[in-house]
C-alpha cells in the first residue's frame, strides 16, 4: 500500500521534499523558523504559515478579529525568533462563496490591527475560491546580521530559557474541546496569543539558538537539537505554569506539565545560552543542552526519553 | 440578508479590504500584480497565489508534476508582468492526512522543474492538515527601478498589445468540462501555462503599462483602465487567437473570440505601447487605450461595452 501523509507526519514530508533549489544568495533554507536571504547587502527573513478552519481555529470558539489577529501573531513570532523584526506580509484566503463578508471584514480588521502595532505592512493578497476556510500568511523582515539566531547553534553545555510561561494553549484548547464554561482568562490567552519580541529583544547577543514554541516545547527544543546535533534534558517538574493553568489541568483530570511540554500555540521563545551568558538574560530556566542526542525530560523524579509534539497529521 | 462573497466578488473584496496597512519603504501595495518595496537600495516584489483542488486544476485532469509546475508558473508570470524577475518562493500546501505521499512528491518535482529553470531559490514551506487540497505559493522578486511596469501607467492613444495569443486556457478547459476526447495539443497548452519573459524582457522601456492575463483579457485590460484612469477599445475580431483553438471553439459550438476576451489561465503578458514606440515592440495589436473611461470591444461590426472576467465567486 502507498503511503499517506498520516504515515509520514508533517516533519517528515517536510524533511523529504526541501532537499531544494537553492542560490548562493540564500544564507539559510528549511529547517528554522525563517529562510534567510541577502539582498542588496541586508539580510530578509521570509516565512509561510497556514490557519485552517477546524484546525486551528473554530468560527464558534474564535472571534472573527482574533481569528484576523492570530494569522499574523504567529508569522510575526516566526519573524522574531529568528531575531528579526517583520516588514511586510501578504495574506491569501480561501473561501466559500457563500462566506458572509462582514465575517471576512472582522478578519481583516484583525489583521490590520496587529500590522499597525508592529509597523508592517499589508502588501497583498489573494482570495480564492474553495470549500474549505483557511488563511496563508507570507510574511518578509529584516534582521541585522549580529542578531541572527539559527536553530543549528545550540551548544553543548547551553542552558535552556523560555521566555514566558507555557500551557495557555493546550489549557484552552482543552477547556473548548470539553465543553467546560468558566476560565474566560484562559480561554481568552489560548484566543489570543501575542508575539512578545520585547522578551528577548534586549539580549540577543546573549543567545546561542532560538525557536519559538508553537508545536510543543519538547517537539520544539528536538528541532534545535536536529540542527545543532545535540541533545537535551529538560527539567519538566521546573517548567514555568502558571497557577491558572495548573487549575484548569486539574479540573479536566490532566498534569500540566504535559500542557507545558506537549502543548502547542503559545508563542513563547525557548533559547539556549552558555553558561557565562546566564546573568545577561532573562526568562525561565528549563534544561541543558548535552552533547548526547536526543530529548530527555526529567519528570516526577525519572528520567524519560520523549519524541513529539504537535504534528498535523500524526496527531489526533 | 448579510452579504456573501457571491454577493460582491472577489475583485468588490480586495478593493473593500485592502484601504491597508502601508510603510513609508512600499512603493506599490494592492492592485498590481505585485507590491513594489524598497529593501537596502533595491526594488523587491512580493507576490501571492493559490491553487485549489477543484477550482484551478483537478487530479484527474493533470499529472502531478503538471499541478506543481503551474503553481510556480503563475506565480512567476505576476514577478514578469512588473517587469521583474523572481528570486524566492514560499510554498505553503494544506492536504488531507490521507492525502498520498507520491502525490505530493510528483508535485513537488513539477516546483522544483521549474524553479530551477528560473533560477528560483524554494526557501521554505508548511504543510497544514485539511479537508481541501490546495497550495498557495509566495514569491519575491527583484526589478530595476527603471524596468518597473506598473498597471498604472498607460496612457490615452497608447496602443495595447498581448505578447502570444489568446483562448488555449478557455479551451482546454471547455474540452475537459465537456468530456471531449482529442484535441492532446490544446489540453497540453491548457495544463501547461508558462510565464515566458522573453516574449517581453527586450523591450520593456517601450511598454508604459503591463499586466499577465490571468482573470480574461477583457477584465485584466479593466485593471490597467482602472488604475490608470483611461478607457480601452478592444479589437475582438483581431484577437490572436490559434487555429487549433478556433477548432476546439467551433466543436464545442463556443465563438473563439470569447475564450479571447474572457478565457483566463493563458499567462500572456498585455501592455501599452505608446504610438511612437511601436517599432520597437513585439506582440500582437489588439486594441488602443482612450480617454473616455470604460472597457468597449468592437466585434463582428458591433461596439459593445463589456465587463467582467473570470470572478471566482461570482463565475459559476
Amino acid at each position: 500500500m502507498s503511503k499517506s501523509l498520516k504515515d509520514i507526519g508533517e516533519f517528515g514530508l517536510i524533511k523529504k521534499l526541501f532537499s531544494s533549489v537553492t542560490r548562493k544568495d540564500v544564507i539559510a533554507g528549511m529547517g528554522d523558523d525563517a529562510a534567510v536571504v541577502k539582498v542588496g547587502g541586508k539580510l530578509m527573513l521570509l516565512s509561510t504559515d497556514s490557519l485552517v478552519e477546524g484546525v486551528h481555529f473554530r468560527f464558534d470558539w474564535f472571534s472573527n478579529e482574533e481569528i484576523g489577529r492570530k494569522a499574523i501573531e504567529v508569522n510575526v513570532s516566526d519573524i522574531n525568533a529568528m531575531g528579526g523584526t517583520a516588514s511586510y506580509v501578504l495574506v491569501s484566503i480561501i473561501a466559500p462563496s457563500r462566506f458572509p463578508v462582514k465575517r471576512i471584514e472582522g478578519i481583516y480588521s484583525g489583521m490590520r490591527s496587529v500590522c499597525k502595532k508592529y509597523d508592517v505592512a499589508l502588501v497583498g493578497g489573494n482570495v480564492a475560491a474553495g470549500s474549505e476556510f483557511s488563511i496563508t500568511v507570507s510574511i518578509v523582515g529584516e534582521v541585522p546580521q549580529k542578531d541572527l539566531k539559527l536553530r543549528s547553534s545550540a551548544k553543548p553545555g547551553d542552558f535552556i530559557f523560555v521566555s514566558d510561561t507555557l500551557g495557555y494553549g493546550a489549557a484552552g484548547l482543552g477547556l473548548y474541546h470539553k465543553k467546560v464554561s468558566g476560565y474566560a482568562p484562559v480561554k481568552k490567552r489560548y484566543r489570543n496569543p501575542v508575539a512578545d519580541f520585547s522578551k528577548v529583544s534586549g539580549f540577543l547577543g546573549a543567545i546561542h539558538a532560538m525557536q519559538d514554541v508553537t508545536d510543543g516545547l519538547v517537539a520544539d527544543v528536538g528541532h534545535i537539537c536536529d540542527a545543532s546535533k545535540v541533545g537535551a534534558v529538560l527539567f519538566a517538574d521546573n517548567l514555568p505554569i502558571s497557577d491558572s493553568v495548573r487549575v484548569v489541568a486539574q479540573t479536566l483530570g490532566d498534569d500540566a506539565a504535559r500542557y507545558g511540554m506537549f502543548g502547542g500555540d503559545d508563542l513563547v521563545y525557548v533559547y539556549t545560552v552558555a553558561e557565562k551568558d546566564i546573568g545577561k538574560v532573562q526568562g525561565y530556566l528549563i534544561g541543558e543542552i548535552t552533547s548526547k542526542r536526543g530529548v530527555r525530560v526529567y519528570h516526577q523524579g525519572k528520567e524519560k526519553s520523549v519524541k513529539g509534539g504537535f504534528d498535523h497529521f500524526l496527531s489526533p
